[in-house]
C-alpha cells in the first residue's frame, strides 16, 4: 500500500447487511466475501462479531478463507464486543478490528448517556483490548459529521497513542456536502496530532444523494480509506457505491492523482451477485451498474455517436465488466464441467450432496432454457442454498390455471417439516390463488409489503427472481425463488420468506 | 421569483424521456406535467419540438393547460427548430425556448464540423430567432464541462449580448466532480461580461453518481437554476434527481441559505407517477424516493432510535410524501366519486368514452381487489390510454396452466386491427408460453432484454405492473401492463411493447 493509493474497504457484508430484508446466511456471505476479494477490495468488513453467534461464525469462516484482503469485524467500544471481534478474525491472514463510539452531543446524552471524559475513557480502553488480538484497530466516532470539531481531535489524539492505526469519520446520517465534509477532514488532519501516522478514513451515508462525493471530497482533503458498499447497498438511502468511488478515482485520474487495487473489470459480476443475494435490485439509471448506464436511447443516431465515440462516453462498459455475459454450458454439459464453471465463479459446493442437488437443478433447467449464462448459475446455487438452509416449509408441488374472466386457482402441496399438506384457494391471479393457498396451510399471518420480479438473463426463457418482503411482528424478511416459471418462483419466494420469518434471530444492529 | 430562490428547472418530459424505452405519449405526458405544476416546479421542460409532429403537439398542449410553471421547449441553434420551439410555447401563460449548441473542441470539430466563429456566430442567430416568439430566452453550452473556458466566456457574452436570459452550463458526460465544477461556475460568473444580467442555470448527468453535488456545488458558486429530473431518470446514469436537490437545500438551509417553490409533500406521488408512466423502477435505497429510504432495519432496538428519533433522522418521511397512500375508492364507489377522485389526482379524462371505459375497469378491478389506493386508479388510468393508443393489437382471451413436472401451455386470442386470431404454445413458463403464442400470431421477431414486474401496492391481492423491453432493428421500447393477474398484465405488456415497435416513431435526439 502506497500514499497514493486509496485502501477500499468494503461493508457490503455489515452495513448493507443492515438493510431491511438483506440478512444473509454464511454461505451466501462466503460467496460475496469471495467474489470481493476477487473484485482486489483491500478490507472486507465481515460484520459485527457480538450480534449474534450467526454473525460470528460468519466472521470466523471468512476469516479463514480469505487470503489476499484483509478481515474486519466491526465492535462497539465494550469488552465483550472488541474480544468477540478479536476471536471472530483469529484464523486471518490480515485481520482487522473496527471499534467505535458516538462521540456527538445528541449521541453522547441520548444514546449513550455518558460524559465526554467517559467516552475518551472507553474509546481509548477499546483501541487497547483490540491491540490485544490485532496490531491493525481502527478507530471510528460515530456520528462525526454532527460532532463538536474540538472534542472529536481530543478522541482521535487519545485512540492513535492508544495505538489506532485507521481513524474513520463517519457521516452517519448522510447529512454532510462535499465542501463541507472536505473541509472538517482538512482541519482534523491539520489539527489532530500525530495525523501523519494514521491513515484517514471516510464513511458517507447517502440521505440527501451525496455519499460518492463527500467521500471523494474527504480524499482530496486526505483521507486515504473509503468505506463503501457494493450498489449503495446499506440502511435507508445507503452507503457510498463503491463502483462509483472507484470508477470516479479512475475516470478522473487527472484530478486524483490516486489508484486503487479494484479490477473494475469484476465491478459488474459483483453486482450481480450482490443484487441476486440480498434481493435488492439495482435500478436502470444507476451510475456504473444500472442496465442503462452505458445504453443510450434507441433509434438515435447522433452523428456525435457514429463519428467519434468519445463525444458522449467517458468509460467503456467492458471496463466495469459489462457484456461478460457468456454462454457457459448447455443441456450437454456433464458433471465436471458444472463443477469446473462453478469454481471460476467462486462458488465452492463443500459436500457431494450439494453439487448433485445443484448438478439435478442444472439439468432440469437446461431441458427448459437452451442457453445457461453465468447468471443462471449463480441463481441456481443460490436457490440451492436457500432450499438446504429451509428448515420448514418446502414447495412439493404447485398446480395454477389462469384465464381471463374466470377466477384464478391454485392447488399446492407444502412439506412441512417433512410432512405434506395440500391446500387449494382461488385469488386475485395465480400468484395471489397460490399465496393464500400457502398461508391456509402455514397461518402465518404475514404481510406482504413488497413483490418484484427481474428477469436474470434476456430472452423470454428466462429464469425469474421473485423478490417478496414479508413482515410480522415488526420483523422484516426478504424471501426469494428462481424459476423459469414465475408462479413457481413466486410460491418458492413465499415460502422462503416463511422460513426465514420462523427462524429465531436475533441481533444488534449498530450504525457507524 | 427573488434571488435567493432556486429556479427548479424540470426536464423529465425532455432528457428523461431520452431513456431507453421511456418515450411517452401525449396524454401521460400531460399528466406529468400536471403533477409538476402541482410539485411547484419553476420550469417545465415539456419537449423537444423539433423532434417530431406528436414531440410538437404534446408541448403545444402542455402550453395551453399549465399555468403556474413556464412551459420550455428545446430547440438546437437552428432556424427551424428554434421556430418550431416558438409556435410550440406559443399559447403558454408563460413560454421559454431553451437554445443550444456545442462548444467543446470534440463536439465542434467531429458532430457540427464548425469553427469557433461560425458556433458564435450560430448561438447569437438562434438567440435572435428564439426572441422573435418570447423574451424568456435559454442557451446551453453543450458540452460544456470540455469547452476551453475562454472560448465558453465568448460565446456566453455574445448570446447574453443578443438577448439570452438564462445561461445554462452542462457537464454533458457526467463527467465533473464538485469543487471543479463549481470552480468553474466561479470563473465563468466572475469572467463572463453582464453575468449580474442573467440566471446562471447547471444541468449535470450522473455517470460518475455526482450529478446532485455537482448541481449543488454549482449553486454554491452562484448557479441558480437547477435542472433536473423525477427520480434521476436520464439517458445512460440520468440527471440529477430533482428531489435530492430539493431535499438537500432544504434540509441544510444553514449552508445553502436558499429556498425553491417546490411543495415537497407531491415529490413521492410525482416520483411513483413517473414511475408508472415510464417502467422505471425506483431502487429501494434510492435517497428520498427509494422504499427503504426512512426505513431501519427490522428488529432494530436502537437505543438511539427510540430514545430521541434526531439521532439518525434528518428528514421524516412524511415531509416528502410517503405515507400519503391512502384507501380512496372502494367497491361501492360510483361514477362520481370515481371521477371527483381522478380529477383530484390530476388526471381528467376528456371524453365520456374513455371515463366510461376507466369506469368499468375500477369496477372489474374492485371485484378482484379489496382497496383500491390511488396508484392503482393511476395504473388503471395508464393502462386504458395504453389501451387508447393501441392501434394494432389487443388481448381479447387469454388462459393458461402451470404445474409443477408439467411444460406449461398458453392459449391465445389476439385482436389483430379488429379482427380475432388465436394461437397456442407451450413455453419453460405460463409467461414465456404466453409470449410464444403471441408470437405465433404476430411474428415480430423481437427481442426480450428486460422483464420486471413491480406490485403497485403492497397486500397479495395487488396489481402487478409488468414491464417488458424489446428490442427490434435497433429500435428499443418498454411495453407496459398492469392487471391482478401478472400473467394477463405480462401479456398486455408484450402487446403493448409490440404497438409501440409497430408505430413509425422517428425522432431526433439532441443531448445537453
Amino acid at each position: 500500500m502506497t500514499q497514493d493509493q486509496i485502501i477500499i474497504f468494503d461493508t457490503t457484508l455489515r452495513d448493507g447487511e443492515q438493510s431491511p430484508g438483506a440478512a444473509m446466511t454464511k454461505e451466501e456471505k462466503i460467496r460475496i466475501a469471495r467474489q470481493l476479494e476477487k473484485l482486489g477490495v483491500n478490507v472486507i468488513e465481515a460484520g459485527f462479531a457480538a450480534a449474534s453467534p450467526g454473525d460470528f461464525d460468519a466472521i470466523h469462516e471468512i476469516a479463514k478463507i480469505i487470503k489476499n484482503s484483509t478481515v474486519c469485524s466491526l465492535a462497539r467500544a465494550s469488552e465483550n464486543d472488541v474480544r468477540r471481534a478479536g476471536e471472530a478474525i483469529k484464523p486471518a491472514a490480515k485481520g482487522r478490528i473496527h471499534t467505535f463510539i458516538a462521540t456527538s452531543k445528541i449521541h453522547m446524552e441520548n444514546k449513550l448517556r455518558m460524559t465526554e471524559d467517559q467516552v475518551v475513557e472507553r474509546a481509548v480502553q477499546a483501541v487497547k483490548w483490540a491491540l490485544e488480538y490485532t496490531d491493525d484497530v481502527e478507530f471510528s466516532a460515530e456520528d462525526a459529521v454532527r460532532s463538536d470539531v474540538d472534542f472529536l481531535i481530543r478522541v482521535f489524539d487519545a485512540v492513535i497513542q492508544a495505538g489506532a492505526k485507521t481513524i474513520n469519520v463517519p457521516d452517519t446520517v448522510g447529512y454532510s456536502i462535499p465542501a463541507a465534509w472536505g473541509e472538517r477532514m482538512r482541519e482534523l488532519i491539520a489539527r489532530v496530532p500525530n495525523s501523519n501516522k494514521v491513515v484517514w478514513s471516510t464513511h458517507c451515508h447517502n440521505d440527501l444523494g451525496m455519499a460518492v462525493a463527500n467521500s471523494l471530497a474527504a480524499v482530496m482533503a486526505g483521507a486515504r480509506q473509503v468505506e463503501c458498499t457494493i450498489n449503495g447497498l446499506g440502511e435507508r438511502a445507503g452507503n457510498a457505491s463503491l463502483e462509483e468511488v472507484v470508477m470516479a478515482v479512475k475516470t478522473r485520474g487527472d484530478i486524483f492523482n490516486l489508484t486503487t487495487s479494484i479490477d473494475a473489470t469484476q465491478i459488474v459480476p459483483t453486482s450481480k451477485l450482490v443484487s441476486s443475494i440480498t434481493g435488492y435490485p439495482v435500478q436502470p439509471n444507476k451510475a456504473i451498474v444500472g442496465a442503462n448506464a452505458f445504453a443510450h436511447e434507441s433509434g438515435i443516431h447522433q452523428d456525435g455517436v457514429l463519428k467519434h465515440r468519445e463525444t458522449y462516453e467517458i468509460m467503456r462498459a467492458e471496463d466495469v465488466g459489462w457484456n461478460a455475459n457468456k454462454l457457459t454450458l448447455g443441456k450437454l454439459s456433464g458433471r465436471n464441467a458444472f463443477r469446473t464453471r462453478l469454481k471460476e465463479l467462486g462458488i465452492e459446493l463443500e459436500t457431494d450432496d450439494l453439487l448433485n442437488a445443484a448438478f439435478a437443478r442444472f439439468k432440469d433447467l437446461a431441458d427448459k432454457k437452451s442457453e445457461i449464462f453465468d447468471e443462471d448459475l449463480h441463481a441456481l446455487v443460490s436457490d440451492e442454498f436457500i432450499s438446504e438452509a429451509s428448515e420448514n416449509y418446502k414447495l412439493v408441488y404447485l398446480q395454477v390455471a389462469s384465464q381471463t374472466g374466470e377466477v384464478p386457482h391454485s392447488l399446492i402441496t407444502v412439506s412441512d417439516n417433512g410432512s405434506e399438506k395440500k391446500a387449494e384457494a382461488d385469488g386475485s391471479g395465480p400468484v395471489d390463488a397460490t399465496f393464500k393457498a400457502i398461508e391456509h396451510i402455514v397461518n402465518s399471518g404475514a404481510e406482504l409489503l413488497l413483490y418484484s420480479v427481474n428477469n436474470i438473463t434476456s430472452g423470454t426463457d428466462a429464469q425469474g427472481e421473485v423478490t417478496v418482503r414479508l413482515s410480522k411482528g415488526g420483523r422484516i424478511v426478504n424471501g426469494q425463488g428462481a424459476d423459469t416459471d414465475i408462479v413457481v418462483a413466486s410460491a418458492k419466494a413465499y415460502l422462503n420468506g416463511l422460513n426465514k420469518l420462523h427462524s429465531k434471530l436475533e441481533r444488534a444492529h449498530p450504525q457507524v
